[in-house]
């Protein structure tokens, strides 16, 4: 297979067209952006952190049954997946209080939830990604009721197996983002990346937080953080 | 019955007890607040327009077989109502774009909805009153399963009942919030009020703005806007 022109380029990765229609071609960047793009940065290494911990996880996912995007990493920064067309809509599970939901809610950050929750966002960077409900989503025709209903279904799961898995490794699954696309033949897949950068994940035991907020609330090296998460994991590629 | 202590005083209303335990007496503000407290004014006249707008809209609902907190008007500015808890949700239904929606969605004012849609913000100044999703009201136990579900049916219903009958008097209904309780037998309740403080009411013709979005753009006076209203309502009290 071999790479071909530039389709799109978005805040943390590239995507090329393959000789493969149903393929595309992900290269990771090395940048770093939060607040909508407000903040930015060139954090040299963290593409190549963020393509391995991505494959490590979408790998366990597919052996747990999960259907994805996702096809192989071919190099330190890159990997092929399948071509979808992303649905406009980030998918937040929260299983302990952080970030906008603190905000928004008025809990304290670190409250475990009585319950995981979910919460959908309009992927949008000129109104800045804001919260929606199902009935926004209908109007918007951003989802179909039935994908919305697997959506849903597929994120808890996941949610459920993640979260053990980091548990393992003594991590915390705080919170984190998917975001889900359909194939030329309509089957809904998992899609985009699961890393640091859409994770929060912090160390069981002390809750430092090994993820974008080091980045965010500028709390140390965002790449000693991301490494801590792949060597937890058992990547290979830990060079530090 | 008679007047006793006061218990509560809102932006708009003030609340007493009163020698019936199940009853409070209401007293229509002549105040108006707009932006979460932040734009504020005395507006002569404001409190009777309201007080009469939403008695003839309670007494419409009752009649349609709509359960509601409302007993009667008992004086220009007064009414007594059933006393209940009220949920801290407020309840939006939005036929067309305008306010909060528009901004959210990047939908232009005036939009007609593909379809009605209901919202819920959570009824919490401190935090801004923020849209809220069900998995928040959950959580927050703000009300269970079963009172949301009939909180959404009797808002759709509602919707229906004033969106006709707004539409007899050549006035369109783009949206209006409702904010239901819950009596000392658990039952479900529509409550607080619903007039142009809490309703956007365009004239079906021009688009005149007929409701509180005069006073938070300043567009005009007031009270002329609620006493069209009222006068269209076929209101007595049309003292101009």
């Amino acid at each position: 297979m071999e790479k071909l022109e530039q389709l799109y380029e978005g805040k943390a990765k590239k995507i090329y067209r393959t000789t493969d229609e149903q393929v595309v071609w992900i290269s990771y960047k090395d940048s770093a952006t939060a607040f909508n793009g407000e903040k930015k940065a060139e954090i040299q290494g963290k593409g190549r952190l963020n393509n391995e911990i991505s494959t490590i996880l979408f790998e366990l996912l597919k052996e747990k049954g999960i259907s994805s995007h996702f096809v192989k990493r071919i190099s330190e920064t890159e990997q092929l997946v399948k071509k979808v067309k992303i649905l406009p809509i980030e998918v937040v599970i929260r299983n302990i209080a952080a970030g906008t939901l603190a905000k928004r809610l008025g809990i304290p950050e670190g409250q475990i939830l009585p319950r995981t929750i979910l919460e959908y966002y309009y992927k949008n960077d000129d109104l800045g990604d804001p919260l929606i409900n199902e009935d926004h989503i209908d109007i918007l025709e951003l989802a179909t009721k039935e994908q919305l209903q697997q959506i849903s279904e597929q994120a808890f799961k996941i949610n459920e197996l993640l979260t053990s898995y980091f548990a393992d490794k003594q991590v915390k699954l705080v919170d984190f983002k998917l975001e889900f696309g359909v194939d030329e033949n309509g089957q809904l897949l998992l899609a985009d990346e699961i890393s640091p950068d859409t994770c929060r994940l912090w160390d069981a035991e002390t809750n430092e937080k090994l993820d974008k907020d080091v980045f965010r609330r500028e709390l140390g090296s965002l790449t000693d953080a991301y490494e801590k998460i792949l060597k937890r994991l058992g990547g290979l590629s830990c060079t530090k």
